[in-house]
């Protein structure tokens, strides 16, 4: 029978985790950290397994734990949500997206991305009958080109997907970017998914621009967080959509329908763990001294550091250091220098190759250093 | 923006939970059990978060998980199925479904369901471009009909879902029917979609005739699991697929894309618990003990048992105590009887109405007593 995704292989993230488990590599590449969640957060979970919490929760998420998010949204960002009608936990973000898609995009529908982008937006398009339109962030800089997007919509433009903080550049959209795309979109019925995961990441005492604070933006956006990324538990697989209740109403129709709902106790773990807001509150601090920490150690190497203001990554032009394309790099470094990282080309989709890879520094300061020590061979 | 499912609303089994809570009702709808799962389990996913196994497992499922599966299928029926590139664990049975479904159904392909039906099917089929093709069970005995099933075969028939042990009719499929099934798509490239989440709750020493014992069938389908179902836990959200290599890397194309992956501490825990069989071996004698007890209690009582030979749903025929049509009766049951029932023309695409309402007798003694005292008054 013929492929639905006929070119699509395994994820980068998955064929560089492989190949760093096979040689011994420090694994920088997949973004995830290596370090523990709080005792407090799997005590809560337990709790709640304890307490009978095992069964179906609300097709929408257990109320509480949807209350405790639009409090969140509430108290960082002044919209009120309802918790009832405009916020779904979903089983990660990357389900909050395809369900998104799937509730919205219509077949021959366009989508517009902005690249180089995460590599499920597109399939996910494909996968609703949609036709995903790439508009490149300017090179180098990864900034939002408007001349470009605006060109790029058409009477079928259904939506367009954003990402800030941003991976895999670690760019941040400013408050006048997040307005020009709000001007941009104000005579247009174009809808937004706003991919917000890396929300708590945001250095040298930036802001978080959420769509959420931008009521042009919110009236027509999917607002998408991750509990996974929040509180370092990547495999708990647990996140929200907070959406316009018109827009809610759709994305459930399609959410009963792909995972019905989400971990019951894990939901009553969350819940219970976000009425203190320290945690999330520390994490930009948090993150940014292992920013810094590797940083510093590349410093004086022939890696060139681009700037890292959100998000868990670092990238890094290699181009003083070797003449391998991004995606040779980056198994060689991994074979033979044992780091694993991610070439950018990876998610580009032509595969466009500017010289530059990612690092995951959501790691233990001393896989930190272990990498360093191996980085700064080079 | 133009709904992608005009038609759909909110689950029944939701909408009929919701109105069994604000009637104090005792809740025999909504398929769920009401008593805990073994602490065991419990404690088997505890010892895996605060082991550590809390960020992204591999994308297919944790290893040791997917052995368990394998070997299970392999003792119980005979059929190896290779870990690695066969298993994969999933966000429940509906996630399971869904991506089955947006794997291999193209723009205009046709899909053969099986009325009645659960409610995710025909529209993860319209979700993925395709058509249901809506082919009724005998009406009384919920048999196949074989000869309806072959005339809606057509050139764009790309596939056909069967579940058994049947929500909501309660029947299981013989060997014969199976058989016959396999001796109909034999010269065909249809594939199969087999949804065998009841898997262990088949009485009176009746066989679960799993696709995976029908080489013809085998070969050709996705056979759907879930262990919310199987260790008295809905609300966990874990599911298997088992697949041909081929049919399993189309598959997981999908899921990469759709939830990435799953849990990671549940996956850890249900792989330590399956360790020992007795568990799921011990299942049907469990829930044979309370179809028996619902079944006797309302012996003598002008509902008309209709068999129960697995699955943990009892059907009753309503027309000797009421003229309501099977969705006002459940609303009438719910509201003055005080106890919640699913009606049977929910799972229809017409609506059909045969004076039939499912009750769920996964439930504790107690509770299915306090049902009994209530329902016996009619
Ligand atoms: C879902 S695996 C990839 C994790 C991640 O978001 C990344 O490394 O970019
Ligand atoms: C996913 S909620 C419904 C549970 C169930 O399978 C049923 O009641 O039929």
């Amino acid at each position: 029978f013929p492929s639905k995704l006929p070119n699509v292989g395994t994820t980068i993230f998955t064929v560089m985790s492989a190949l760093a488990a096979e040689h011994k590599a420090v694994n920088l590449g997949q973004g995830f950290p290596d370090f523990e969640c709080a005792p407090e957060l799997v005590n809560a979970v337990t709790a709640a397994m304890q307490a009978g919490h095992n069964q179906y929760p609300p097709m929408t998420g257990v109320p509480a734990l949807r209350e405790a998010v639009a409090r969140k949204i509430e108290a960082l960002h002044a919209r009120a949500y309802n918790p009832n009608t405009e916020i779904t936990i979903t089983a990660g973000a990357t389900q909050a997206i395809i369900t998104a898609i799937l509730a919205i995009v219509h077949e021959g529908d366009e989508v517009i991305v902005l690249d180089p982008c995460y590599d499920s937006y597109v399939p996910n398009i494909e996968l609703a009958g949609g036709k995903a339109v790439r508009v490149p962030l300017t090179p180098g800089t990864f900034r939002p080109d408007f001349a470009k997007i605006s060109a790029a919509i058409t009477p079928r433009t259904r939506a367009i997907i954003i990402n800030s903080p941003h991976n895999p550049s670690a760019t941040i959209w400013t408050a006048e970017e997040m307005r020009q795309l709000e001007d941009l979109l104000a005579p247009t019925d174009i809808l937004l998914i706003s991919d917000e995961v890396y929300e708590h990441m945001v250095f040298d005492g930036a802001e978080h621009e959420s769509a959420a604070r931008f009521p042009g933006l919110a009236a027509r956006a999917f607002i998408v967080s991750s509990f996974g990324k929040t509180f370092h538990v990547t495999g708990w697989k647990v996140g929200t959509v907070a959406a316009p209740a018109a827009l809610t109403a759709e994305f459930r129709k399609v959410h009963q329908f792909n995972v019905f709902t989400v971990n019951t106790p894990v939901q009553h773990g969350l819940a219970a763990y976000l009425q203190d807001p320290t945690p999330y509150l520390q994490l930009p601090a948090f993150y940014q001294a292992k920013r810094d920490l590797f940083r510093e150690g590349l410093a004086g190497s022939r890696f060139k550091l681009l700037p890292s203001t959100g998000s868990y990554f670092q990238c890094v032009d290699i181009s003083a250091i070797s003449d391998l394309n991004e995606a040779d790099f980056c198994q060689w470094l991994t074979r033979e220098v044992g780091v694993a990282a991610i070439p950018l080309s990876a998610f580009y989709g032509d595969g466009f190759d500017q010289r530059v890879v990612r690092f995951c520094f959501a790691k233990k300061d001393e896989t930190l250093r272990a990498a360093l020590e191996r980085l700064r061979k080079l």
